[in-house]
């Protein structure tokens, strides 16, 4: 069975409390909820984790390698600056499983600092925009690839 | 019905011949078949078109506000610099109606120029990445959101 | 009888619809009706036009420089972008001709990319920030030019 | 009886005197002369002053703003950089009245800091590039607002 | 008994009437008021001064330096280009006095051009972002140093 | 009684070792005990934290909004890159609480890099420079705030 | 016989009208008749033709890729932004074909935004500066090439 | 007899106490008794004045110009940012008469902001770096031209 | 005897399989063996250590000046942002202890982000380009200081 | 007979050896005889030189100016900071002869840093991109234009 | 006595054949004859030399530190590239001897390149824009200096 | 017996006399004797040499790679823009052999301009920051890699 590790970098605990006018009231373990789901009807094998640590972001990173596991990723914060991260990114895919970008918000829509990612030279994909659903999306994402 | 304008921008109908290193086998025919297929699945009334014009692409997201249909857009080239699309793109969202911006790559992957998209702040999300597939994706996006 | 041909750019065949609160309730052929009969009243044979179509535009310009008629240009989104215009613009002024380039809007308190014209420098002179008005107070400045 | 403050910023008392092929020949007074005209016509209570002070045209500012009077502003090298003057501009618009910014001469037909206004995005509109016609038209859009 | 001149640049005279939403509804007679009390409360000699003119604050400043008197500063717009007034509040702190920039607002909260103080480098420190609290703790501050 | 946590980033917990030219003798310990005894005489309830873990004062910055405590933040370091921190502090402030951003020296005054501030557009406000005062006058700007 | 398509972007067929002192007196027929004459000379088919439409050119472009047949492009003012060109043009390359990017004079004596040329990096090779005979030159080289 | 004005802006008539160990320890009275020594010593009718006030600078180089008198200009500050100074400054030498630039210190051995002269396009030529001699070689400059 | 500690940053630990192709293919633990041999054979107390985690990282840096140790680091991603690392790393400095920075390939050869060093400015020097060969090279330049 | 100067700059004297996938395998030995042959095609008296030496080729520049001879220049390296060749260039092209910059290779098609030339602004034009016949090409152009 | 080594850079060999309009009609052989007469009326040994050579150039320099000379230095085109010439110039001022910058013309008033000088910030003071009146300043500087 | 040239850019024969508190008291003859012994000890057939003629040292890169023999290349100023040494120097790398590029300090504590190498891309690896011992361990490394 395929198998999806999907995860979220800082603050994303924190939905439904944080800023739900840009965020939404849907709380993480909504999101939760709402991925398992997706990863059973997509017959992935899938695993949902935050943190807002960037060294526990970057060793999961290298667990996505070490078990042959494609990723989901939405860094967060860490999108705009976490090289750390990007190393750890650039290894996944190279190492030829999928890792996609995603984003519950538009960035273009938001900072000028949101503009820019550093993670996304080395990602297969992204998907933003879109919510919940921009992870949705990205599970399909990776169920096509393989 | 839901319906779905699938418009595609300058050079997008070279698909096939057009550096397939970078852009696959598949022809632009290919992917108008896989994307009326995808909206009968999905129960969208889809369109799919392309022109190397950009006062043609303006003139349909024209015609997508005035017909209310939501949009699925690969600005191609024109992502870098048409406000002109731009202009008529935030037209389409300001509405109401969904417009999503697709890449077949990833464009953080390529050349500088192609890290600025104009058209993205005024976009719903953005899908990139994954080939006919990131049309696919936008068209779930569609669905999922009306 | 002094000609003006009073030409408009990308998306202000839109005007009534597209985002009235930034550009207001009243539509193109409002504004074609204005502009007419401050024509009239100026003693100028105004001819008002509009395209989304850069060349068409383009042509225009290379009309009025054959028929020496004065312009007053509203390049919307070409603008920020469109060398091409630039260069038929400046055909214009150095042909001896006044080209006025007219904004509903006050560019400076918009996105930053607004702030930039590449068409101003081949200009006569500007007027922007006043709605319909900027268009009869441009048709002024012809009138008296001449 | 509507007023109208027109407040010219360094240098401009220097008119005729002052580089006569970009400026022209005539004179500070002859444009007093020509606006208090203008103003006569347009049924508007008109004062023209000119200070090289950037304090005493700050002041000026404050002044129309309790006297409830509406600007026609050429804030001439000011423009480039006071932010003292674009601080007390604001209060002007922001209290709802007319401010509108003249050049006699296109800016961005000229050094590449003059393409910059530090003023404009506070201002009502723009007028540039006519001579002393700025001042009648803009005076003819302060009519026109009210 | 210590000396502190609190000097005010352009446009803070009138507070109360300017953008109240953004500086609040109290007048500078009630900042007055407030310092002068706060001043009495810590054991120093105070005095409130405000100006629209560049070189009347460069002079205070001076006065500073010949009276070896303290400084709390509100440059205003000067904050972000006056040159003339770094080069003054630089013999301040160069004389061994205390010069604390503040502002009633958070700089940074604000347009892009407000986020840089050509000030900053020179003075002792820096209170921001509390309304006229920010006099208050930045008097304290100068109580404390001294 | 009102809450007060005083979080501390990298390197804090060095003072009195790190280059004491730069940050002086004082210990952190002797900085906590000014700390709380200024919190004791303001009626705060506060407590000092210090972390060289970008997640671990992510998750303080979480605990304050939980339990609706103020904030005074010295992000040390993190001021410069941590949008992690930046986002966090950003929940602090839109619950309605305040977030003081303090620095002990004067950051326009040393390195380019330390001129700018990600987290400043999301605090209350700023105070800087004055060594320990620093945290002194931020507590009071909590103070008066509640 | 090798098959040569040489291309003119817009406001090129204004040749003779346009600018004289910069562009000379010739008239576009003039080039069409000596660049005809110069193909007969080395035994190219040659055939000209000038364009104010983007998307024409780019369907230009796509035809010589799918007739085999070399380009010399003069793409006038869309050298500076139009990556759709710079997309089309690349396929000829790609495709093993000549490109020869040319211009009348000389970019880098004229304003710096014509400095940069958007098309290059894709072409076989560029010449500048000669007037007419910046086409004779590259229709040496394209026959030098085949 | 050739006239010649000396004036210096900001901060100067601080020398002696200002930064000494920048400015040296001569105050702005011997610098003003050594200039009309050196004016007597080259014949020229000299005249030496200071201010702070940018409008004061202003009206004294349109005096110049009235009065058909060369000029030497140390614009301190305002040389970084004055484009009001700069523009009085030009009228200097568009009517013929020289006007020298001078700084006590060497701007390119200090901070990085003073390495940019908005004056400098308009100046005849530049003397800075040898204190006070720097008035003595730029009034031998004046008296050489006439 | 001289204590070294061998310091690095995130992603080093994934040596021998992490692209291969760029980073070699032997392991960290290669590393580490070859790092001990290099310490006893020029009778440095060596220590190797390895984290993601920039607070453990920024930890070594403090145990480094309190048991005056002196460091080899290899901050990989960390070089790019890491201003927590940077300051942590000044302290090693001003503490008259060697702080190498080394690096296995030529930053200079790669990524535009790689060419710029956050911790350069602060290290004693560098080494960068050999390998493992890099650590060897700087372990002789720590023998040879001390 | 009309003279040409066949200019080569630093490391072209290297060409067979010098990264022959980049610029070939044949030799500059090859390059002369190529050039001889065809300037004496052209009825060109022609000699080539080429050099490493900067100074050397600033004099070669004066020479072509004092004997009227035109110039071929591939400046190599040079192209991108040798502003002494540039002045040296300059007086060629003022003298009222032919000087055209060439290159092997199409500098837009390689590193950032040949995509710009400083000698370009003063050139007749320019051939770029052909190998060996770029050389061809100038001298026509050459021998077109006297 | 006092010695002076006059040093000249590339081109300015030239002088009198050079652009007349930009550099007069003097030859070199005038500035030798003139600067040999101001040494002689100054009391100072000087010496006249130029050349091309950015190394004979540095080594001039070399000299002057080793014969305790003083310089007055025109580095011509190497003022805006040449570090080696900065580097060597560092040294005549590091050893206490004065190094004058001097141009004929006004940089500020020439190309953009031209503004920017990397030798002035290790020089003594600069003279520039008076011709060769440029040089006697220089020299009455040096000699006012010892 | 494994080659190596050592060699050494402009005022590097100055060592010693050249700002001996940057640089150190040693001489150059000093670092000769210094580096010959270290070959010997290494049992590298070395030769050192310095200049500070670009072309001299662009002339013995060349030698090198005809010669195949390694360098260790300390270019002085000439790192900062010398594109002909650049390119020398990428022959040398792309020919097999090894070049390392030796800074005596570390570049990124000093100046800004010396922050970027344009050479470093090309080299092998690098060594800066330790005095004679930078050369040392370039040996090192060349001696290690062949």
């Amino acid at each position: 069975m395929t198998r999806a590790l999907v995860l979220n970098g800082p603050n994303l605990g924190r939905l439904g409390s944080r800023e739900p006018d840009v965020y939404g009231a849907a709380s993480f373990d909504d999101l939760v909820t709402s991925v398992e789901k997706w990863c059973a009807d997509l017959g992935l094998q899938g695993e949902v984790r935050q943190t807002d640590d960037e060294s526990e972001l970057v060793g999961w990173l290298h667990e996505a390698v070490d078990t042959r596991t494609h990723v989901v990723l939405n860094p967060a914060a860490f999108t705009h600056y976490s090289y750390a991260v990007r190393d750890a990114a650039a290894q996944v895919t190279s190492a030829g499983l999928v890792l996609v970008e995603v984003h519950l918000t538009n960035p273009y829509a938001r900072e000028a600092f949101r503009h820019t990612s550093v993670v996304g030279a080395v990602a297969t994909g992204t998907v933003a925009g879109f919510g919940f659903d921009s992870y949705r999306l990205a599970l399909l994402a990776v169920a096509a690839r393989v």
